[in-house]
């Protein structure tokens, strides 16, 4: 200690602070950083910041003494929010004091968050009832959970029905799921801890689960299914024409969408053994036309310039959304904010799990799907915009493209003299069709083999009894598997057709990330890290996709394949309200471009068609 | 101007205010209770406050030069938020900038609130979307409305779904609900200022509802049905017994209330060419138990010692009530607080309509009903109870009984010599049977006569033929009316049993108020007003109900019929948040007192039970 100076080490891990005489433990530990557990905020309600220190410190107050046991007492305990630091102090923080810190392993990145979900589980004693005390359930609980924990709660309609029971079934002692700090979604008689959520990422293709254990963080589940809206059209854009047709239409594609959610969630509960009354929120992320459609809100202005959303993030009654019977009645969902129209809440989750708008480093995040967004920036400054790559790359419209399940060819080998092909099917069967990264293989290989040319035309003239003309259609055709390996009643193909399909989607991906780049007045070296998601993305070749140009020619080592990243980002803001108060700031800094009003844009897109895309080509785009 | 000190005037009306110089006009307005519109809180931003002064001002702020027209600058209009006041001025303000008061007639009692309802319309100009502003149509709206009203709203998930049209359709313009400053119930396109709200009391055997105009305060429809819960038990006893029985059951009462208030909403509406989704709010007042069951909330502890509620006071999204079709689909309900599982909102609107809680008189309320109220006290200290006096006075278990309705028999005299009767009918027509009134004008003119004595017994040797006895039954009976002047296939009689019926009525009454005055330690002649409420209340003849013992040896001058006090309580928290925290403050302030548990109160309904009570018999009781 110098002067009024004092010093104290926090155990386990040895963190130093200096600071006045005179602060309590809660502030100095806050002062460097240090998480202590409290859910009155420091004014000794709560009594969960416990630590043992050693050294110069304020005698124990009232609270303190009321709030700890005796045996707690004994054994040297103080509340941090109330022992106040008057010398050197050493301050040991037990296990249940610390605020819990969770790693997220996300497919290739991996991010550490305080765990501080928005759903928390108080256990409340109540005061007994008499002729003296004849207050109301509501106002029984309420002063109670004021008088502890100095949260000031509203009730939902719902749980008014469940008060008088949980109050009496538990003898006077309840467990009161609250959300952030306001709302109250459940009241359980006796101890219930459990408190689960979910994360959904809504793609326009395909929806994906994770089922996560609110009080540990942990993914205890996940599933994935087909959006079944996709009946309804296959793009945002078929979507939206659908929902601002006939009545029902709208409606419809809501329904779809929320039963598919409650397919998902009841499926993972189910295989985790979890009780869906104890699904207290649900985070969606999605493009913003799917997040309109989730709602039941019609993105008809969503698709018409200037490209408006009516709303990006909000929270809602689940059951309100028509969310009924597989998660808590009161449960929350939650969706996130958006960058514009065409730049949604998927996308800001996405740039939320890579953290790249707190980075120094210039990066760039391409999100690949039915639509393909782009963000470019740094913590200084970011920009993104909307592709309408189309859903090639995920299989739609290939003679036989196919989703990455069994039997989809991941990866293509061709031999450049034999023109053999060598390919690798997910779990090993007989080929059923293409998947994305076998498409992106094949590519190239045609590519670099001389089978297709830089202008994407396949070479009749090839010397292989692959490279053949159906007769049908009079369409030249390359074999990637013959009939007698597949495991349909047909070879397996890429016709002239799909080429073109690709082509195009690739091309749009390239010139999005081309006016980026100009806008910024960036080259590709001054790319730090480049960012490939999307569930369709774990499973690419980064050097193939390079080859075949669906992205600026970064170097290899600065490739990062980060899957699905708009979902880790779901599970970040489901386990952590900093996370997503973090949402909120991504969606408000990144600014939107419209690729359409880029003049640049349409020549771009034209150029970005071929084949292989090296520096003579780029350098003739970016004129 | 003396000094520092400036004088005020303010027309019409010549209100005088002197206070330091520098004040604003709307300060110098508050300080003598002259209510001036304001929707931004004198922030200069809403530009409602608009006034004419004349004297010694500071000079207008950039502020009111652009809120206020240039035709209104020349004609020396000025914000009264923003003007200072530098020497003695006269200020004009007119019509439109008066914070509207509202005389309310309430049977018996006119009360002067200030006109300020929870539901008010704001129109809002919106900015025009561009590609330079992309916003949500959410974002746009509220920080418009922050900016222009200064307020934070939150909005409703199912104004989203009006949102995007709204704006459009309205050209930018739109008119938005909003209830209690926070939450936002509607979005219409263009100016569309009609709010209009209910008021209801649900009392055990009857509901009243009252359309209410809240941008004026007028009551402009008004209804009323017999409780279909009737069929489910007459009593709230009865009620809680059927709501605790089988699963359906709870629901299945809150359905048939829920319908009732949904018919008389459509009926007054109808009547009144008002739109249904123009109905923004709703307030419900009804004792604790009629308050559960409109909730679907179980009463279960209501009826059990030690009597707790499980709410009183809430505010609901009438559609999470069920109440669906004739209000907009995000009306708020208000439901009002209570004091204890038998004294419940009705009563505390009751008192609310008196007002006897600010008064310096000492002043005691009965509100009679199924189950009858009473309230003593005044501004210092209040207490109340609970008597379980039944539906005799409704007509119910009385063999001729009937509600106040056409053809029912309101008022009846004796003639002591010859005993003819002479009676009047509800609209003039052929006597159907007894109401409450006519009921209590028999017993006095029984017992005045000597045809019944004060035990409450007919004597069979009255020398008239209107002395029967009943061959079937052996019982005395007096007739009424014979059946030549009736409406009915019968006499018009009152038995034996039904002066039983309505003796313990009377004496459940009595016992309740004199418990009370016992605890207060009063007097008849400490009482300054004796209200006497009650639908039923309103056409009783005092004299007789205090000859035959149904309230103290009030003085007569000291007592005021005030008809249904609870629906005018109803109403005035309807068009005042004012009103509405003073039924808060009322239910903390009044303490329950639960008749079961005094001593003495057998012993005073027993002795109750006789006619007539006088003053030796009041002092027996008191002993």
């Amino acid at each position: 200690m110098k002067g009024d100076i004092c010093t104290a080490v926090f155990m386990p891990g040895g963190k130093r602070a200096e600071f006045k005489r005179g602060f309590s433990i809660l502030e100095a530990a806050e002062s460097i950083d240090l998480k202590i557990e409290s859910a009155c905020g420091g004014q000794q309600k709560c009594g969960m910041c416990k630590v043992i220190p050693t050294g110069n410190l304020s005698k124990p107050t009232q609270d303190e003494l009321r709030l700890l046991t005796e045996e707690e007492v004994e054994r040297g305990y103080r509340l941090a929010c109330a022992a106040t630091i008057q010398g050197d102090v050493t301050i040991t923080v037990p296990m249940e004091s610390r605020m819990r810190e969770q790693r997220l392993q996300i497919e290739g990145i991996e991010q550490t968050v305080s765990l501080d979900p928005a759903v928390r589980k108080y256990i409340v004693e109540l005061p007994v009832a008499t002729l003296e005390d004849i207050r109301t359930d509501k106002e029984r609980i309420l002063e109670r959970i004021k008088e502890v924990f100095g949260l000031d709660l509203e009730i939902e309609y719902g749980v008014y029905k469940q008060l008088p029971g949980a109050i009496r079934d538990g003898e006077w002692t309840v467990s009161v799921a609250v959300w952030n700090g306001k709302r109250t979604l459940s009241v359980e008689p006796g101890v219930v801890r459990h408190a689960y959520g979910v994360a959904v990422d809504v793609g326009t293709t395909k929806i994906a689960g994770y089922l996560l254990n609110l009080r540990n963080g942990e993914v205890i589940g996940k599933a994935a299914i087909v959006n079944p809206q996709i009946k309804y059209g296959e793009d945002v854009v078929s979507r939206i024409s659908y929902a601002t047709g006939a009545d029902k239409n709208l409606e419809r594609l809501q329904t779809s969408v929320i039963d598919a959610v409650e397919q998902i969630i009841k499926d993972t509960c189910a295989e985790a053994g979890v009780e869906t009354r104890h699904i207290y929120e649900i985070v969606v992320v999605g493009n913003t036309v799917m997040q309109h459609l989730l709602l039941g809100v019609s993105p008809k202005y969503v698709g018409r310039s200037p490209y408006c959303a009516v709303l990006g993030s909000g929270d809602f009654r689940a059951s309100d959304i028509g969310l009924k019977a597989n998660v808590n009645v009161n449960a929350n969902l939650h969706t996130f904010p958006v960058i514009g129209g065409f730049v949604g809440g998927d996308h800001v989750s996405a740039i939320l799990a890579t953290k790249m708008n707190e980075s120094e480093e210039m990066s760039m995040l391409m999100d690949i799907g039915t639509n393909t967004e782009i963000a470019i920036g740094n913590k200084e400054d970011m920009i993104s915009c909307s592709c309408a790559s189309g859903p090639a790359f995920e299989g739609f419209y290939i003679k036989h493209g196919m989703r990455a399940s069994s039997g989809a060819i991941e990866h293509v080998e061709i031999n450049p003299e034999t023109f053999e092909v060598r390919y690798r099917t997910i779990e090993g069967v007989r080929p059923r069709g293409l998947c994305g990264s076998g498409l992106i293989d094949l590519l190239a290989e045609l590519l670099k083999t001389g089978v297709m040319d830089s202008a994407g035309k396949l070479n009749p003239e090839i010397e292989s009894n692959r490279i053949t003309t159906n007769f049908r259609n009079d369409e030249v055709e390359f074999v990637v598997a013959w009939e007698r390996e597949t495991g349909i009643d047909s070879d397996v193909v890429i016709t002239q057709r799909d080429i073109r399909e690709l082509q195009s989607a690739k091309a749009a991906m390239r010139a999005g990330a081309e006016i980026l780049m100009l806008k910024k007045g960036l080259k590709e070296a001054d790319i730090d890290v480049f960012y490939i998601a999307g569930a369709f993305g774990s499973y690419v070749e980064p050097a193939n996709a390079r080859i075949i140009g669906m992205y600026p020619e970064v170097d290899l080592e600065r490739v990062k394949i980060v899957g699905n990243a708009a979902g880790s980002g779901a599970k970040l803001a489901l386990i952590s309200r900093e996370e997503r108060a973090h949402a909120e700031e991504i969606a408000k800094k990144v600014r939107y471009i419209e690729l359409a009003a880029e003049p640049k844009f349409t020549r771009c897109y034209m150029l970005s068609h071929y084949f292989p895309f090296g520096a003579a080509l780029t350098d003739n785009i970016r004129k």
